[in-house]
C-alpha cells in the first residue's frame, strides 16, 4: 500500500459573522485529499480532511515541503507493523524532518490537517468508522457511548442583530434537541453583553446551558470585570478570556472565579497545554481545554497531550476538541471526552455534520460510515471530491 | 508618500549544515521590496528585507493576506504623523486585521520580514542609517557607540569533521578579528562533545570567550547531564538546551546551572518571552534573550518586548538578536543591546554585514549607509535587486 498523491485546494468560507475580535470575511480553509492505491468497494482509498475553522489555509506550507518529503519517502517506511496499513505517527516524522523546534503554527495546520486525512484513509482501510479506530488505538478499545454530547457555538454579533434574533436563535437550537448554547461576549460594552445574556437566559434556562465567549479579547481590567459580572450566573463556563498564552492572568482569573474557565483553541502544541495547566492555574476538575487537533499536529498529537493531561490529574469530561465538525466528533467520540461544538448554519458547508445525523436531548448520534464520512455530507463532499476529479 | 507595490520571492540557503537537531538542505528565505513612490538621490526608495535564518519562507502569506491588506489601504492611514514618511506600526496594525488571537509564528516571520523592509524604506527617506532611527525613536536618542560586540555563530557539525578542522575554523575567527566564538553541541554523545569543547577552549583560551549551541536537542535528563559537564567551564552561555517551550524545565536548569544560560530565537511573541521570564526562572542580571525581529512581527514589536524586559528588570547587555546579519546589527546598535552575532561563511549569502564592515577587537563598525545597506553588501543585494528589476 502507498500514497499516490496528496493535493489541497485552499476554499473560502464566505462568512458574514464576527465574534468580538475579528469577523470572518477573509476566512479560507484548506482541504486536502490523500490518495493511495489501496481499493476497497472497487475504488481508491482517499482520505479527507479541511483545517477546521479559523486558521487561514496552509496549502504553500504542505506543497513546498510536507507533500514532497512524504511522496520521496520509501513506501514501506510510512506503512504499520502490519504493512497493510499507512502509520500516521511515521507520516507525521517524516513531514517532521528539517522542520527546526518551537514555530508550531506555521507547520502544525499543515501537518495536522493532512495527519486527520491520514486518518480517515486508515479508517477506510479497515472498514470501521473513525471513533471506532481511534478507541481501539488510543482508548483501550473501550466500548464508547452509541451518542456523544454537543452544544451550539452560537450567538455571533452580526449587523443589526437584535436582543429578539438572539433569543429566537436560541430557541431555534433548543427546539433541534441541544440543551447547551455558547453565546459571544465582549463585542459590545459589558452593560450591553449582560442584556444579551440575561435575554439568552430567559430562553435556556439557567447558567448550566450556557457558555459565553470573549475570544481572547479582554485586556486584565476587563477580564476582571466580565468575571465579576458573569460570577453569579454559574455559566457551564467563560472561554478565552484573555490572550491565549497569557498564562498569568488566567492563573489570576482562575483564582477570582469559580466556575469553570475555558480556553486551548489557541494552542498548537503539547508543550504549550502542558504550560497552561501548570502556570495557567487551570482546575482539572472543572475547566475546559478545546484543542483542535487538525490544527495542532493531528490526532497522534492529541493522543499524547491528552496522556500529558492524564498525567496532570485531568478528567477526560473537561476536554472539548474545537471545530464543530465531523472530524472533532469523531475525536470527541473515540477518545471519550466530554462533548462536541456545532455551529449550524455557520462556516458555509464546512460547519456542521453528516447529512442523515439525529440529535436528541442534546446528543448525536455516531456516524457508522467507514473513515471521518464527510461522503455523508453532500455538499462539503462535493468539493472535496474536486480534489480527485 | 505611497506603498506602490510589495515583492517576495524565496530564495533556496543552499547550506549543507548541521545543527544537533536539524539540517539547513532544504532551507529557503524569502526576500522583500517595498517599492514606494517617494524618490530619494533621483530613485524610488525600497525597503529590503528577508526573513533571517531558520524559517522557511513565507511568501504565500503575504500574497494571500498581508500584502493585499496594504494595498487595499487609504495610502493616508499608513503614514505617519508628519504625512511624509511610512508609520511601520499602523502597517502592521494594517496587516494584523481579520487574524486571530495566538498562532504567531505563522504569521510573525511574512509580517516581520515586510515590516523591517518598512523600516529600511523609513530609514532611506530620513537619509539615515537604520540604527541611528532606531536610537532616536526608541531610545530617547541616546548617542549609542560607534561599534557593536559582534561573536561568531560557529562550530558546526559536518560531515567528515575532525577536531583539528574545528580548532582550524576557531583560529580563523580569532584571526579575523572575533573575540568570541560559539559551537553547537548535542550533536554527538556528551563525552565526544566535551573533547570538541575543551579543544576549543585550547584555541580560544577560556570559557568566557565560547558558547556552546544545543538548538533545543535535549529531554531533562540530557539538559542535566550537559548542564553538570559544562558547568565547570564557566562558559559565555548555553544555549537553547530543551524546547524552547518547556519553561518549566528552563527553571530547574537555572537552579542547577550558575552560569548564563540562553535562548529566545523560537519564541515569536511578546507574550512568550514574558511566560519565558516570568515562568522559566531566567535571571536577568546574566541570561541572554535571542529573540529574531524580523521572524517575530518586526522592529516595532521587539520595542515592545524590551519595553517589558527593562519593566522585568532584565540587563539591555542581556540581549542578542538572533540572525547573524545586517539587520540584527542596526537593532543590535540602536537599541542599545549587548551585540550581534555573525556567521561567517555560512547561510551563503544571506549571513554577514557590509563588504567593507570593519571588525577589530571583536566589534563591528556601524554601517553608515542610509537604511539597512544592503545595497553594501553585493551578493545579497544581486538578489534583492531582482525583485525591482
Amino acid at each position: 500500500m502507498r500514497i499516490v498523491d496528496i493535493r489541497e485546494r485552499a476554499v473560502p468560507l464566505n462568512s458574514t459573522l464576527s465574534n468580538s475580535s475579528f469577523d470572518f470575511s477573509e476566512m479560507t480553509t484548506s482541504v486536502v485529499a490523500v490518495i493511495t492505491d489501496c481499493v476497497r468497494d472497487g475504488q481508491p482509498v482517499v482520505g479527507y480532511a479541511f483545517n477546521s475553522t479559523g486558521r487561514y489555509a496552509c496549502g504553500a506550507q504542505m506543497r513546498d515541503r510536507f507533500i514532497p518529503r512524504i511522496l520521496r519517502a520509501d513506501p514501506a517506511s510510512l506503512l504499520d507493523a502490519t504493512g497493510e496499513n499507512l502509520d500516521p505517527q511515521k507520516i507525521v516524522a517524516c513531514m517532521m524532518q528539517r522542520e527546526k523546534a518551537g514555530g508550531h503554527s506555521e507547520r502544525s495546520i499543515a501537518i495536522g490537517t493532512i495527519e486527520v486525512a491520514l486518518w480517515d484513509a486508515v479508517a477506510k482501510v479497515e472498514r470501521k468508522p473513525l471513533h471506532r479506530v481511534l478507541a481501539e488505538r488510543f482508548n483501550g478499545g473501550k466500548k464508547i457511548a452509541d451518542r456523544v454530547f454537543c452544544y451550539v457555538g452560537g450567538g455571533w454579533y452580526f449587523p443589526g442583530q437584535t436582543i429578539k434574533d438572539l433569543q429566537d436563535e436560541m430557541r431555534r437550537h433548543l427546539d433541534a434537541g441541544y440543551t447547551m448554547v455558547k453565546m459571544k461576549v465582549g463585542g459590545l460594552p459589558l452593560s450591553e453583553d449582560l442584556r444579551r445574556l440575561e435575554a439568552v437566559l430567559q430562553v435556556v434556562g439557567s447558567g448550566d446551558h450556557l457558555a459565553v465567549d470573549a475570544n481572547c479579547k479582554f485586556d486584565r481590567e476587563n477580564a476582571f470585570a466580565y468575571a465579576k459580572a458573569l460570577a453569579p450566573f454559574k455559566l457551564r463556563w467563560f472561554e478565552e478570556p484573555c490572550d491565549p498564552l497569557d498564562y498569568g492572568l488566567m492563573a489570576e482569573l482562575a483564582q477570582m472565579y469559580d466556575s469553570p474557565l475555558a480556553t486551548g483553541e489557541n494552542l498548537f502544541s503539547t508543550q504549550d497545554v502542558k504550560n497552561l495547566v501548570r502556570f495557567g492555574g487551570l482546575r482539572g476538575d472543572r475547566d475546559v481545554i478545546q484543542v483542535d487537533p487538525p490544527q495542532a499536529y493531528g490526532i497522534a498529537q492529541y493522543a499524547r497531550t491528552l496522556s500529558q493531561l492524564d498525567a496532570m490529574g485531568w478528567q477526560r469530561s473537561g476536554l472539548f476538541p474545537h471545530g464543530g465538525n465531523q472530524m472533532s466528533l469523531h475525536i470527541a467520540a473515540g477518545f471519550g471526552l466530554g462533548g462536541a461544538e456545532s455551529y449550524p448554519g455557520v462556516f458555509g458547508d464546512f460547519g456542521g455534520f453528516a447529512d442523515d445525523a439525529r440529535l436528541t436531548e442534546g446528543k448525536l448520534n455516531l456516524p457508522e460510515r467507514p473513515g471521518i464520512g464527510f461522503e455523508g455530507q453532500a455538499k462539503l463532499y462535493r468539493i472535496m471530491r474536486e480534489l480527485v476529479a
